[in-house]
């Protein structure tokens, strides 16, 4: 046994209808008393809900996706012409994002309060978009100080749209599992996220007016974003990552459809994290049963059940793309993933992806 | 779901033979310059290994136990003496005590190499003893900034004091389960604590010259003190807290015998957790079988297999100290403990742990 892992210090505040007495709580705490609020338009009334028992001195709503650089320049500017002591941001990761920008370069401590299953909050992980190029980065005073999180704020969130975020969420976890710097922690935590989201996500399906499966599927988001960070990118976002940039294929769907296919495509390497995590997904393993097979089938099951995108087809990819992707993904292909990979390999994961087949295990013998 | 979790931060350096490395890394990484090492007599040929790629300042070799206000007095004089700008302790609770103490006072930041499983380096959490009393405070400049594990250090410790002092770390896990500040991230971080050292500890058992277990009873230890950190002291540490002070009884072997009885009285209270505990101790619950049961057999098993102390009896109670240990347990009793206890309860519980009779869970008619 042989890691380095670097725990992220953060406050979480849970609780469903809270949002505003804890907000208000932390405030207090922090001793803050210029706070910022960064929410778009949409997302005002939630932000409106959270800050009622606090008076901000400036409300922000240019949110742009990717975080241009432009859009920074003017927050920033106006949280130094406020005063600005603490950065309150709700809503989805855009909007968490301006409030890193923010505090990159400011100091100005951040507290998120996330209204989707994105995961920006838990990471120290900033981005910024120059000429139509996004750079990223890693600093510890992005990462926000305190997290509050509220299942209030995802009741909105169509049953489709909570299936692939939350399915994105997933695969921040499982890809984790394998990802440059898993080890022991990332991988407890990864599967007790996959435990929290796929029974938040089945229950989300059976009745979208409880809450109980919407605060599991939140706490999940989270616990996978903080597992994610730490262990870095594994193969399914780097074939995502191809797929949405090459081919402006939607987010959350591309990784809800890629990732039984690369869970496919690794189980087999992993054996034991394939037993644990079927488990995590309410599938053990029976005895005897190859445990690649078993978490293969776990994931199909929790798909089927919650109607998950299947097919790449379905969201702009063709048939003729197969071969440039192919190519992109080997180039970035992760030394680290537990099997190589040869070109027939990639094809046939991405073909198996556009069309949508059943995911299956490659047999062993092929390992 | 409702919870405030507080994350603490800090930097996990794991590997066996690696410490030296790791600690040259780390110094290099801080940029100090004047190192304080700590480490006891005993600890000395430890601390030399993991310090034989760095040049210390200041040898400190005065540890004593519960940290007399007067030994971290001449430490804290040492220290500023010599201009010292890095504290790294060798050794096991009392050494990293010190460091704190020095710590809490100066803020030069601390680097943990522990070589027992007491767990003290994951908190935040310091202690200091003047006139026979010990005062402990919780404040995050005492927490490492960095702990360095190597599973070599506790090659030397025999058999029965790893599954004494494993079973100490399990009661850190087990007890976190239904502590007052419980929630669902120590219930991870737990549960897979509970898995390592359970698997750990019977590996040591089995092989003590294989390294494998060591490691992960040494890596159990660490995430069982993070919860139990995070979670507080639940009904075990209230009850050997009283067993130790006031009958002045072993502390390891006092938290190994008592465990299972906390947990035949608490299981049948979170059938949920008794399940997923029986599954990370190796025993997932049989179809229809009660998960209390499946737990208080799966902790039975376990410490039979590993020969774990089983009476009281044998470390110094005696049958006349039940009704005061009663009495003073009562007075204490955790208010968020899944089910409440009457005199006779803990009657019962205590004179089974003074005999050693075999635990089982409360009938659930009772609770």
């Amino acid at each position: 046994m042989q890691f380095e892992h670097v725990t992220l210090g953060q406050r979480v505040l849970f609780g469903s209808g809270q949002s505003a007495a804890h907000l208000a709580a932390e405030v207090d705490r922090m001793e803050a008393a210029r706070v910022m609020v960064i929410a778009s338009e949409f997302e005002r009334p939630m932000a409106e809900v959270a800050t009622n028992r606090i008076t901000p001195v400036l409300w922000w709503d240019e949110v742009v996706m990717h975080v241009p650089v432009e859009v920074a320049e003017r927050a920033r500017t106006a949280a130094a012409a406020h005063d600005v002591d603490l950065i309150v941001c709700v809503g989805g990761g855009s909007t968490t994002g301006l409030a890193k920008a923010i505090a990159l370069t400011s100091r100005i401590p951040v507290i998120a309060v996330p209204t989707t299953y994105a995961g920006s909050e838990a990471t120290n992980v900033w981005g910024l978009t120059e000429d139509r190029t996004k750079t990223t980065g890693v600093d510890d005073r992005v990462l926000p100080v305190t997290v509050i999180y509220d299942a209030d704020f995802t009741r909105t969130l169509p049953v489709g749209l909570s299936v692939s975020s939350g399915l994105n969420a997933l695969a921040h976890c499982v890809d984790s599992l394998w990802a440059p710097k898993a080890d022991p922690i990332n991988h407890a935590l990864a599967l007790e996220a996959a435990r929290a989201l796929a029974t938040g996500l089945s229950g989300i399906v059976t009745d979208p007016e409880d809450m109980t499966p919407r605060e599991q599927t939140l706490y999940g988001a989270y616990l996978a974003a903080v597992s994610f960070a730490s262990a870095g990118s594994g193969l399914h976002h780097k074939i995502c990552h191809i797929l949405g940039g090459t081919f402006n294929l939607p987010h959350a769907q591309t990784h809800a459809t890629v990732l039984p296919y690369v869970l496919a495509f690794n189980a087999p390497g992993v054996p034991e994290l394939a037993a644990r995590l079927a488990a995590a997904l309410g599938r053990p393993g029976a005895e005897g049963e190859d445990p690649a097979q078993a978490a293969v089938v776990a994931l199909n099951d929790l798909r089927e059940r919650i109607d998950a995108p299947t097919a790449l087809a379905d969201h702009g990819l063709e048939a003729a793309d197969i071969p440039e992707a192919t190519r992109r993904v080997l180039a970035v292909f992760p030394p680290t993933n537990p099997a190589p990979a040869t070109e027939e390999d990639i094809t046939l994961l991405l073909t198996a992806a556009l069309e949508g087949t059943t995911p299956t295990p490659r047999v062993p013998s092929r390992l």
